[in-house]
């Protein structure tokens, strides 16, 4: 006989059918009642041994964390918190799980903290967090796909190691071949890359961009979701060195329809995840109250974690210039009264994290959309605006996470395009294929990146980025 | 007004409508019909200009490689060869490309070597065969997310830097943050990674299944779909360092269910681009046809593209034990001749891609699973038998491709797992966490991995790898 998954048995289809499910014990008590969870759904199963007829050596070892199978009958539950029920007729023990050894784990049924997990990351998927975090991240990952899908763009695979550096500006990782211990030099003792495996410096993408748009400008609509990385050395609760992003990049499109993507994008993954996932969503939504209630209340959410979800879902994003940002910074009290650590003097000073809060939680209260920004403190492949000054870029500031996308209208002038790499000093040779894409048929073309895990975050209520992710790379972490 | 694409227009619901569309042009014939392509579609729309009322520096303009915008109506085509055309009421050029400059490239409509191709990789989406592999390519990876979310599987990434090379085998990519000009070392004068961005050793992963492993024994059924990497100086038209693998993972399912997970699988995906892409599909049908005009009649396929994924629809792949396997090849023509180049003398040989390929197209005629190989020759992870000769693994071997899929029953036993890693001298401090998940409630569960370009090759008929990834990485090239 097949496995049902507890989620199959909970919808009550196979009822006073014979079934077999296989799971892992959450409890045991009475010497009666098994929970039983298969990772399917947050919720058990409850299991009822006939103790009386079930051997000694069997019954010793239905401890928590022990793999076992059983069969039996679905049958309705006379006991209150469930409705269905496992009548048992026969307990495999597939793994026992001892229990003196399962005390040093954070697989003992109490309270144990996040840091506590991180350490055992292996583990930490058997918690009712984790799962839920876990299969959350699953859904939303799926509504990506299905999203891109439904409206004509097609997935590209851009390149995870790259020759190129030029977005990097330093904060890429190496990827080499060469024996670190003994890496071959030149005459003027300098790397010489010629034999190692791709004969020429390598490191690994921060972003797929400037690949999906010699795409997009081939497909029309393309997006990438894959694993991005920055040798940045930030040990902080919304940095992660290696993290999965999603880049769409859409060719015939303006800043204005870019920023349409972005809402409609972020809203249909939020509420298929309100449509698919509501019994993870409710227990962590608890655990959030439960995790605030030691908190002083200044600092608690000021809304529940599924209000959260609607409130975004039911309100437009506010669109505001960078240029009107300035000024509602530069007139508020934390400015006036000094309480920013970067106080806004003039146009042209780059956000803090403490101003896009500030401007998303106290000012406009909800999703804000920043366009327009200095073409200073924005990259080189931004399209210029006629004020030539201001920039075609737009950044997603989300309450509680801050920026969750940042995008742009590519600049799809050739000349200008050209004049700025020479002004920076980006070497034109060494992207004479991006610079390609607009020798042509050139077009005006929008795209924005978007954090996958920031998403997870603002999705799952949690608050810290490596707990949304099965095993995460920080400064001195790459542990598993 | 809103661009239409090309294939929505093709679909003929406009008809008689005002509409927009944008697009490069493919072809401009008789001063008046333009072949406009979107990446939208194989196909494209015709649109037809009237030379007399229009601008004679716009007409200039309309060369093969433009961006144009055009605005007209839908109607009957009274010409051959479309049900549909473009009456054009105004065209805007986006982007000129100058014919001259054109030339130098493979946009010049002419016939161009893949190899050609693959130099300018950056522009190659643009011609009818790239653009019809990366569609295919991308309408697979969501056949691959919707046959596992269908089917109960949680999406899990894995990490893609990992501190572990237990399973590398010296094919690992190193990553660090060191200037390699200038690598700190020790007293010993050996590398000293404690100041390095993990502090310790770090590669890119050779496969995610460890990690995987240890969320099926949560979650129950997972798979990963990620980058993977191999440092291995194997020029072939079937070795990429970087490629893309699909692993599952499930808990309490054991080689059996493998086998009939990775068939469900595999015509699952195959069937959807029958169902969904049949034009690209016939183009890369009559592709092939020519391409293999050229080969001498014994090389080429015996079965047309559609015939051949139909073919593997319709069988089922043919499951043979290694033992039974090795008998019919020491028995085979080749073998007896010796005509392979390993002539398979003895139980316990390795199987060559020569005898793989004999097995698959020369003797049983269809996809082949092998089952039950020599331990010897085989990962310590998997599960052994109990003539504790033989391990439950199985590889699926394609027609033209050559093994598809690797996979197996892991070894859940956590004494038999420690004693094989002692006997192949596998450091079990650094897998400590590998060894816990068969501490506290080990199951039987199996998985295998599948790599996502072969079958990409399968599906489109391409015969080499590196044209059916974008930017491909292989020994000395990483270019874009």
């Amino acid at each position: 006989m097949k496995n049902n998954t507890v989620l199959q048995l909970l919808e009550g289809k196979k009822l006073h059918q014979d079934i077999q499910i296989s799971g892992w014990v959450k409890a045991y008590r009475s010497n009666r009642f098994i929970a039983l969870n298969d990772g399917s759904t947050i919720h058990n199963i409850q299991c009822v041994v006939d103790f009386e007829n079930t051997d000694e050596q069997i019954l010793k070892q239905i401890t928590t964390g022990a793999a076992i199978k059983v069969e039996g009958t679905l049958e309705e539950s006379q006991g209150h918190g469930q409705k269905y029920e496992v009548v048992v007729k026969h307990i495999h023990i597939l793994g026992a799980a001892n229990p003196d050894e399962v005390k040093k784990t954070i697989l003992q049924p109490k309270k144990h903290s996040l840091e506590k997990l991180r350490e055992q990351a292996h583990l930490r998927v058997r918690t009712n967090t984790f799962g839920a975090v876990m299969r959350l991240r699953s859904q939303l990952s799926f509504a990506v796909h299905e999203y891109f899908r439904k409206n004509g763009f097609f997935y590209v695979n851009t390149p995870i190691i790259t020759g190129s550096d030029a977005e990097g500006a330093g904060e890429m990782f190496k990827v080499t071949n060469y024996d670190l211990n003994n890496v071959p030099k030149n005459e003027e003792g300098r790397v010489d890359y010629k034999e190692d495996f791709f004969g020429k410096e390598t490191n690994l993408t921060v972003s797929g961009q400037l690949e999906a748009e010699t795409y997009a400008l081939g497909l029309g609509k393309v997006y990438t979701f894959g694993p991005t990385f920055r040798a940045e050395n930030s040990n902080t609760s919304r940095h992660l060195a290696e993290f999965w992003m999603i880049e769409p990049e859409v060719a015939f499109c303006d800043l204005d329809g870019n920023m349409d993507l972005a809402e409609d994008f972020i809203k249909y993954v939020l509420q298929y995840i309100v449509d698919h996932c509501q019994d993870d969503l409710e227990f962590l939504e608890n655990r959030l109250l439960q995790e605030e209630k030691s908190k002083p209340e200044k600092d608690r959410s000021p809304m529940k974690l599924r209000e959260k979800l609607d409130f975004v879902l039911a309100n437009n994003f506010k669109r505001v210039s960078y240029t009107e940002a300035i000024d509602i910074l530069k007139k508020s009290k934390p400015n006036k009264k000094k309480k920013f650590n970067y106080i806004i003097e003039e146009w042209g000073a780059d956000l803090q994290s403490e101003h896009e809060r500030y401007l998303v939680e106290k000012h406009f209260k909800c999703p804000v959309i920043l366009f327009d920004y200095p073409a200073d403190i924005k990259a080189f492949y931004m399209r210029l605006n006629e004020d030539e000054k201001t920039v075609r870029a737009m950044d997603i500031l989300f309450p509680g996470i801050g920026e969750i996308v940042g995008g742009s209208q590519r600049e799809e002038r050739y000349d200008v395009l050209q004049s700025k790499m020479k002004e920076l000093n980006i070497d034109q040779e060494e992207l004479s294929w991006y610079l390609d894409t607009r020798k042509f048929g050139t077009c005006v073309h929008s795209g924005f990146g978007l954090g996958f895990e920031r998403l997870v975050l603002f999705a799952t209520g949690m608050t810290n980025i490596r707990d949304v992710i099965p095993y995460p790379r920080t400064p001195q972490n790459a542990d598993f």
